[in-house]
């Protein structure tokens, strides 16, 4: 995949580097006939046409921010990496680069736009973790500068910027209907203490599927919320399996971690006392976001399309930069995608000979 | 932590947030008195010094490249996360933004160099995933891009670029002692199939310490590697404690989770069959990395102090792009951090009631 360089055009057209640089940079330092040469041999030379040459037309940067949120417990945080990842891949497809600030709160984030658009020429910006009522959007819609969100702008109506999420509440639904179809009916939801909106959104789920399918008599005492822990899955898991539980689905991997747990920890005497499983029946977890731990551990989890979610982020965002009367239409602006169980057998084990 | 913004500048002088843009960016768009006037302010407000002022002067982008390596199995994957975050963080501190890209090799990521420097105006770069012979740091000095490496550059004796690594053998070495001091004298390593020269170094880490405690009769047997995963440390595990074992320390978290699994499931009979582990002593694990699994899971694990390795590689880069007859006197170019084992005890299951 050998991309012409600025390096390799330059030797082509016979010019320095620096040249080649103040064309695209500060071209009233070039000689219009080197100029106009330049100009027609990046063109030409196909190099990197949907970049360099736009930047010439445009005036872009080709440059996208996006605020690095601070490092979480790393289980479920590895969600936010590989869309890093993705988003990445997929700007530089689009001829984007992506560049990263750090900021200590949404208002923070704000203060800083504005030196990002016009000291660093950001050309447009990728928000996540959306909340209600989010100062950035505002400002960024006050300001007229394009920008794309992953995550809804949940009970905001009136919000008309483009967003890109994945439907919580779908996952979690079709956990508890993979667990039915393996006979449970005890299917218990252990959520996050102040879960928040995306916490509030994966319990409806829950909720909604269990009154489809006519379990909802027992759903009272078969929710409760920790700490978004290992050591919150275990307290949490405990006390729902002495209130019945045959089956958990967590609102997050560390909570299904520890929720594994105990049910590892429980001999068969133990397990359901008074209440037998019924033939074939094991006690189950499912997790939330298929976290590199929960593979490794032989959890079933809810696997979200992060990759996906990212190439819609992209195609919103550059939309939005490009010429909007081009011929393409325009891409949907709220977008929501279906995440999907990953289902696994814990590790087999085989006993030590 | 209210930092004036363009946009606040722009209000307090009375002009466009344009006309700010355009002092920055296209100087000669602005009146010469309005120039004047434009830039004494931005020195004077504070605003950005480090970044806005030092762009006037000397024309950087004030921009480091960095690529995003591709997603590992995330788990140990997640200290190169890490080392993002604190990069970005310590690169904002001294006025530099981060701006990320992908490449499919270290072939492909020399081929997007040119580009990079000159479209994207990317003033120096960040190397990670050193190797034997890199063709990237050859021709960064070639074309005289500053650059600074996390990694070593390993035999490479000529190599005199600025460098920061993170000593492996001084981590696994430690990780022996910790043992030893537990009063386990049977201390096998469980490294990587084809490690590299990490994984070399973290395995002589290990055939030091077991040699200076007097051990080393028994080092033959008790060394063997497997395929970086969780399954591939249970059979590890399983052939080393069949070996007979008390303690493995473990290349990376994955191996140890395996490892870990298979000790786990082990009755006290079973364990060291013939081989009484001596009253109190208990068989353990030792990983590396500190992932955010191990701390789950109550592995004790090699922490790498990545967070000083951003710092340092910061350092290094930025003091090679500023001015380098300043007063600061020059950091050391090469930079050897020592990690240390964070201990703990597996997770404490009280026993279900």
């Amino acid at each position: 995949m050998a991309r012409p360089t600025l390096a390799s055009l330059a030797a082509e057209l016979g010019v320095s580097r620096q040249t080649i640089s103040n064309v695209l940079n500060a071209p009233q330092r070039v000689k219009p006939a080197t100029l106009d040469r330049v100009r027609a041999a990046i063109e030409a030379a196909g190099y990197r046409p949907s970049a360099a040459a736009r930047q010439l037309r445009t005036r872009r940067s080709m440059n996208l921010g996006m605020r690095l949120m601070p490092v979480t417990d790393g289980i479920n945080g590895s969600i936010l990496d590989r869309f890093l990842h993705a988003l990445t891949e997929s700007a530089q497809g689009a001829g984007y680069r992506l560049t990263l600030f750090c900021a200590d709160s949404h208002e923070d984030e704000v203060l800083q736009y504005g030196e990002l658009l016009h000291v660093a020429g950001i050309d447009g910006f990728i928000l996540t973790s959306s909340s209600r009522d989010d100062v950035r959007t505002k400002w960024l819609q006050d300001n007229g500068t394009p920008f794309a969100v992953f995550g809804r702008p949940w009970e905001d109506a009136s919000a008309q910027h483009p967003w890109v999420d994945i439907d919580g509440a779908a996952g979690t639904g079709e956990a508890v209907s993979i667990l039915a179809g393996q006979g449970h009916t005890r299917i218990a939801f252990l959520g996050w203490k102040d879960g928040g909106s995306v916490g509030d959104d994966r319990q409806s789920g829950w909720e909604r599927a269990m009154g489809a399918l006519g379990f909802s008599e027992d759903g009272s005492g078969l929710c409760t919320s920790a700490t978004d822990t290992v050591t919150g899955g275990i307290s949490g898991g405990r006390e729902l399996i002495e209130r019945g539980a045959t089956a958990i689905v967590c609102a997050s991997d560390s909570l299904a971690i520890g929720a594994a747990e105990i049910l590892r920890e429980l001999r068969p005497e133990q397990f359901l006392p008074g209440r037998p499983a019924g033939p074939g029946l094991r006690a189950a977890v499912v997790g939330f976001d298929d976290t590199p731990v929960a593979a490794a551990l032989g959890l079933s989890s809810v696997a979200q399309p992060v990759e996906d979610a990212a190439r819609h982020i992209v195609r919103l965002l550059t939309f939005e930069l490009a010429d909007r009367r081009g011929e393409g239409s325009a891409p949907e602006q709220h977008v929501l995608l279906a995440p999907h169980v990953v289902e696994r057998v814990p590790l087999p084990l085989a006993a030590p000979h």
